[in-house]
């Protein structure tokens, strides 16, 4: 039997001292080390298990930390983590208090600049082979390794283009394995199959057009071919490109027959790689399904709808309008400002354009945002997916900025459904007509209505733009919530033990404010209380300040939100009860009030 | 004496009147149309003189408005205004009430695309035609316009990637003169200069890798060519691109030698060419030379610092330190993603850098500034030139949603200095070692103090971070003003008759805010007034409200500043004016405080 490899490597000097015969063995263990921790701890599967061989040859050839590593998301980074320090600690993985699911230059040196959103590797690697020319340093080496979803945003090509013109000591990396979360699209993806498939002549490859030393594309699974190379480049001053042709979920069957899936399965047999089914029947639906099952529905009675998505079209469940209407629903890859401007091209001529989004995303377009959508009054509408905390993605994907950063743009409404109903209604009352560009913003995950697709789904009611309601009386104390936490009031309000001192308005409109209600509960209320799942700073209850400071309101109001802080990864649960907007925090604050 | 043609063209119709052997005659009246009316009226100059031939060209081979044209970023769109319906009211361009110095949808119906940022056509276009498809109008022309500068931003790449693998009727023309504002940079240039000088071999065109129809290059300034060609690529179905040689101010002999400082010229002598000097012996320096002279002298001292702009060194005045320290200052082109990351990056390996990006342009990297900077706490120092209302550019460029967009994210320092001295001590403070990134944010043009360069240059003093500063005691209201705005309120308290009754505080610090200070000032005035040039909404006033609730003060406060909706072009006193922030705004405000 074979002594076990991987437990004697604390970091890569241990590494390094094996012989290159053995990684293959080390490959295998590292590969079982991830499927078994990520059955059962749940995690990014596929990514890391395809470049298991890119990421021992990396750190044997390299001398990391010295020499300067950056993975691009880092998705794929799991076996980076293993191998560099963190194997003992590695089940905590996107755990609360744990290590995170990305590299953060917090957590570890060899972990040299923080991912997340995708396409940053090359413009923070160059920087750093500049920072070390600078220096004096023209031995270091600086590495991104880029997959080819993520090397088609137009970040990415920022970077190339840029490093293409400098002396810089950077090697870029392409994990080709043709897809990101799910398949890639676009030209580039659509040229480099032409380039693997041996049809395009190497002496005028369009990466060497961008003046980058290219080599490839050569089995990025060949565990000895990858470190032949990485050596020969290594020698190699200036920019190199290296094409990497990977399998993602290699190792794994299922993994690599089902990617989309096994991108991040959950719980798995780590033996059989079955995926263990959750008992989902009698849950409340994913807000995500409300959106995809919604968008389907309404395409199918109005045919000016289309739908956008930046390469989620599963996560945002997109899918299902993609796979019945495939000429009217886009994936248009990682490529937000595009799809924003995009829409806004479609509805200047007469199109009802839903543009999908994650939240912590639109952040990508913001400038388009402005410039391009609401500056013009064009009636986008722009669905915020996985709005607020998010949970295991931690801090790099909260979406919890949001409502500060669209607040201040003229001519935006902006929109928190309080659960799937309002969130169905707001999506239909959408494409009636709307004068100005909305955004609505939903929360990760499951709603709070167990039976809405029996006893709600395409029951549509036309929401009133601007209005809030009053979800409950109360004689003291007014509670204005804006979107799904508002549940968490609800549950908080029936925990304690003089509910009736407490009114709750459901403040879906962030903006236009319904100042009517304003009006009447300033009028009423002396004590008032506003909570949101966003930054508090610039938010929903800044609104209301600046209401109250208009008309000279003297009410006392409390703010509860997102404090200004980066907020780590752990259960929504969790990262709720640590920002205090948890129902336990809730029901402490109210019984605080009625004291 | 040939009758006068542009007379007689009220719009496009009117030109397809015409032979093709009058166009030539037309293009040097055009030219000679632009040249006289920027001469005494200011503007862009060079761009539009760049294309006369190929806006008359586009105008006269498609059916606009059916077909629908997309200049991007629209510089050079003047000979388009002028052939569309807006001859007789061009000598308005830029001003209050006047036509805008950009295409607009809400001015012409042959404005199908509002532009002012660069690089947004190419996605605009394709989601117009991609809706003429969906409305089974497969004969409708799109057509984008984008420079060399323009292309090579990463959106346009976007959009790009994703046009390749459509059917969409698109056409992108390339006007290559290499040049954006300043001399194009980076890989691609280099690679568009090896095709004009036939270099590469056609058939494995780089944007033929794309998927697109490849046609060029050819020269753009012969009207006969550019029609014929024009006329061959109307039949062609699917995604096209050609690529157009022109020289930008073509026409005007200084405006060709000199492109850069002829882009935007000022006035200047039709006949001649000859700038009109301005006498500017005794005015204060602009604050972007204060900004260039500090930063090239702080340079000089730590070797640590780099500079970096996105394709702005003139109007940023980084060109100082560009000529000085070459391999320290860096223009990366369109590409104010790339420039944050990289910024990012060298900053993660110890260096100091000023990141010089216009307000409204650094909303294009606004996610790379929370992702990549604000939460790994990298103490980048970015300089928002052009902060605030920026004047005849208009509503695409003002900077007012920084102070917004910026509070709401952790770790941020905002400083918004009162004049030139506090703009070079905040500079010279943040190379001393900043715990966090820091954004400065300073207005477009001249400051306030005459003498700077002789009294004050170089004679730094370090700022202490988040202190406020008392600037005039007084006895019943206090005015907090953030940033140069500040100025205002010292010139309107000094036309009131009762300026003992306001005190006046400069709270160049909108992040952190001076706890300490406005304790001080809650507990002793019952009256405050907070202004700033940026957006209301989330702004430095919000900010004043949320400490004001967070600890129960009960004075009642006035927000000024720029109210919730998108601002047009006219001088920055006429928009200060509209906006209620004007001195004389100021003035009748705080005698309204007094009675």
């Amino acid at each position: 039997m074979k002594s076990n490899l991987l437990e004697q490597i604390h970091n890569p000097i241990d590494l390094r001292q094996l012989d290159e015969a053995q990684l293959p063995q080390l490959a295998q263990e590292l590969r079982d080390f991830i499927i078994n921790i990520v059955a059962t701890k749940e995690g990014h599967l596929g990514a890391s298990l395809g470049v298991v061989e890119l990421t021992i040859a990396l750190h044997y050839v390299f001398n990391t930390p010295e020499d300067l590593l950056v993975w691009d998301v880092g998705h794929q980074a799991y076996g980076h983590k293993i191998l560099t320090e963190r194997r003992t600690i590695f089940h905590t993985n996107r755990q609360l208090n744990g290590i995170s699911g990305f590299p953060r230059r917090s957590e570890s040196i060899y972990d040299t600049f923080g991912v997340g959103h995708s396409s940053t590797s090359i413009s923070a690697v160059l920087g750093m082979a500049i920072a070390s020319n600078l220096k004096g340093d023209f031995e270091k080496q600086h590495i991104a390794v880029i997959g080819d979803a993520s090397i088609a945003s137009g970040m990415a090509f920022e970077g190339l283009n840029h490093a293409g013109v400098t002396d810089a000591n950077l090697l870029v990396i392409l994990n080709d394995n043709a897809i990101g979360i799910d398949p890639s699209v676009g030209a580039l993806k659509k040229y480099l199959t032409s380039v693997k498939e041996g049809k395009n002549p190497k002496q005028n490859n369009m990466i060497r057009s961008l003046n980058f030393n290219y080599s490839g594309p050569i089995d990025g699974n060949d565990i000895f071919a990858v470190i032949k190379e990485l050596k020969r480049l290594k020698k190699i001053k200036g920019p190199k490109f290296l094409h990497l042709i990977t399998t993602k979920g290699k190792g794994l069957q299922q993994a690599e027959e089902n990617q989309v899936k096994y991108h991040a399965p959950g719980k798995f047999d780590a033996t059989t790689g079955e995926i263990i089914p959750k008992s989902e029947e009698h849950l409340p639906p994913k807000y995500q399904d409300v959106f995809g099952l919604t968008i389907l529905d309404l395409a199918k009675k109005n045919e000016k709808i289309v739908g956008i998505t930046p390469a989620m079209p599963s996560g945002s469940s997109l899918k299902f309008m993609m796979d019945a209407f495939p000429k009217r629903a886009f994936d248009v890859g990682i490529a937000e400002q595009h799809a924003v401007t995009l829409s806004a091209g479609m509805a200047a001529q007469g199109m009802i354009v839903y543009c999908n989004i994650y939240s912590t995303f639109l952040q990508r377009a913001y400038d388009q945002v402005i410039h391009d959508v609401a500056l013009q009054n064009l009636p986008v509408i722009f669905c915020l997916d996985r709005a607020g905390l998010v949970g295991e993605d931690g801090a790099t994907h909260h979406g919890v900025f949001d409502l500060a950063y669209l607040r201040c743009i003229p001519n935006m409404i902006i929109h928190a459904p309080l659960n799937e109903i309002e969130l169905q209604n707001i999506l239909y009352t959408a494409q009636l007509g709307l004068e100005h560009p909305i955004a609505i913003r939903y929360p990760r995950g499951r709603g709070v209505i167990n039976d809405w697709k029996n006893l709600h789904f395409g029951k549509y009611e036309a929401i009133e733009i601007g209005k809030a309601k009053c979800l409950k009386n109360g004689s003291k104390t007014a509670i204005l919530s804006s979107g799904a936490i508002g549940n968490n009031v609800t549950l908080a309000l029936a925990k304690i033990k003089q509910p009736e001192n407490f009114a709750h308005y459901d403040f879906a409109f962030i903006k236009p404010l319904d100042e009517n209600e304003l009006h009447t509960i300033f009028d009423q209320f002396e004590s008032i209380i506003t909570i949101e799942d966003g930054t508090i700073k610039g938010g929903f209850g800044s609104a209301v300040l600046e209401f109250a400071a208009t008309y000279h309101y003297s009410s006392k109001i409390q703010l509860l939100g997102i404090p200004d802080q980066f907020i780590e990864q752990g259960s929504i649960d969790e990262l709720q009860q640590n920002c205090g907007i948890s129902v336990d925090n809730l029901e402490m604050i109210f019984s605080s009030y009625s004291n």
